[in-house]
């Protein structure tokens, strides 16, 4: 197959991030023609626009929580992407490592009172190299949160610049001739840059993941593997649901909620956002077990969306994919 | 009074920032001892530990949404700061200026292909000055969100540079003899740094408001705007419950939220921030209307929180104190 006959993917890049990681598990390479864009909101339009036939894009991060950006395109406040949907998901395991260049012969830095946090379940990574050199780290703002104990142990005091991903750090690292610059990084931007792998695995938590969401134009045809029909009617799908609710209603949100339980379908998340039309009115996002039948308008899911569409305002299916989390478990 | 016998207000500064102007406007200086704090973290420590009387934090955004530390630090995940409990709020209306060195004589910088969005509802500000010769933006990472249009149309392409404050960006601009960087901040950090105001009222919503919560210990007296007994009776009061639900129990959540319809409770926001303890596990901070009566045991607020505490795991009350709402409505 020519290169340009392969379905395209529009990934967050820049390439070895880990959103590229997420892509590349999804849509092997061999098939599929990975493309990265700049932001979040390049994905959507590339796929929005026919350009990309899918997108990957990041969710949540098992340890910091949403990423707000996918949210609020997802929630489409603006009408620029409304024939989005959600249509598969990834989960990567994120292993930060400290990259840079290290000093030949150099004794690798011990830390002084090193005072290891017993709430973080990974133990503290001990570095390889000296780095006492190091007088500036980049990284994306994410990643600092999740390697406290190692900064605060090696590197306390080391001026931080937030780059837009821990791929681009790695970039700005290997373009900097006299090695006082670091990057919190994966192995991956270490092969691809051409970095020394200076700490490994300085992440405080065990299981530290990342999940993405594939994205797919409203009228795009499926693949097997996202179509109910050709998968394993035992395999788990989860649906994802948009809606406001009237402020003038007190008890809206608690509706819509049990209208999920009497329908024996369980809440896996709910996150909120500005609505963007009202101070301190939300959008709420529901996240549950369950797949839309397109056939079968009398499948629990469809009774569900009805009845919330009749309590709720603006009720949106953002729809439904198949749950990659029991692989994700095995792989962390 | 002397100045050591003023009760210690903690804040995250530095002065000038959004949380001062929201400390001075609940703690006037003549009666309280204001002292800026580096993070959110050192607010919460600094009233744990019983150094400051009350704290200031700031806790969400009309535009942005959540600020996630305040959430995680009022959460205690980690056992840190067990005592915290929330006893006032406060509303600071979000209007950011271009701040930095006006050159004399020069005409103001007019906005090629201007297309202005109508979703924005702060028209377009026109500049004071020349800002051809800015090549460097400071701000605190928020801001360049809030302010998009004004960017896109008169700084399109100029280097920004993120920093933990619009307070701190002030302050660096301040320091550069040379005037090619401007900061996004605020009028008040104009006056305190003695910059020009280069355009005023730039960010693309008007309404924007941050919404700051007062933090107290447990065991520290209420002052009397605190305290539901010293106040009209007709005061709207807030309340803030934290808790987990137990994943293997799927109707949980539905079944606490439930809870505050039957007792009468309007729920005026939900968010959810991951537990720290187990992957894809959540706490839920629910904010609802009314005020937990110490004094009163059989009063609603008492009923449900009994209630939900018997459904969910680990529900922790963080807090009731008078809704400011009414007043920052009127005051944007």
């Amino acid at each position: 197959m020519a290169n340009d006959e392969r379905p395209a993917v529009a990934f967050l890049g820049p390439e070895a991030s880990y959103t590229h990681q997420a892509a590349l598990s999804t849509f092997p390479p061999t098939t599929h023609s990975l493309s990265p864009c700049t932001t979040i909101a390049d994905v959507f339009t590339a796929v929005q626009s026919g350009t990309a036939h899918r997108g990957v894009v990041p969710f949540e991060n098992s340890s910091n929580g949403s990423v707000i950006f996918t949210f609020d395109l997802i929630g489409d406040l603006h009408g620029t992407h409304p024939d989005i949907l959600v249509c598969g998901e990834a989960y990567v395991p994120v292993k930060h490592c400290l990259l840079g260049h290290s000093i030949p012969n150099a004794i690798p830095t011990t830390g002084r009172n090193v005072q290891f946090d017993a709430k973080f379940t990974n133990p503290l990574a001990v570095p390889r190299s000296d780095l006492s050199k190091i007088t500036k780290l980049y990284s994306h703002p994410q990643a600092w949160g999740q390697c406290k104990a190692f900064l605060d142990t090696y590197l306390k005091g080391v001026e931080r610049q937030d780059v837009s991903s821990t791929s681009r750090a790695a970039e700005l690292v290997a373009a900097d001739p006299f090695g006082g610059t670091a990057a919190l990084s994966s192995h991956v931007a270490a092969k691809v840059f051409g970095l020394d792998v200076l700490a490994e695995s300085i992440n405080d938590h065990l299981g530290n993941t990342t999940r993405f969401l594939v994205i797919r134009r409203r009228d795009s045809a499926l693949a097997p593997q996202e179509d109910k029909h050709k998968n394993d009617k035992q395999d788990k799908w989860k649906s994802l649901l948009t809606f406001t609710v009237d402020h003038a209603h007190p008890g809206a949100l608690a509706k819509c909620l049990t209208v999920f339980e009497k329908y024996a379908l369980n809440l896996t998340s709910i996150n909120t956002r500005p609505s963007g039309v009202e101070n301190w009115n939300y959008v709420f996002f529901v996240e549950f077990d369950g797949r839309k039948e397109d056939d079968e308008a009398q499948g629990n899911v469809n009774k569900a969306l009805n009845d919330v569409s009749r309590i709720c305002k603006a009720c949106s299916w953002k729809g439904s994919w198949k749950s990659r989390l029991e692989l994700s478990t095995s792989a962390v």
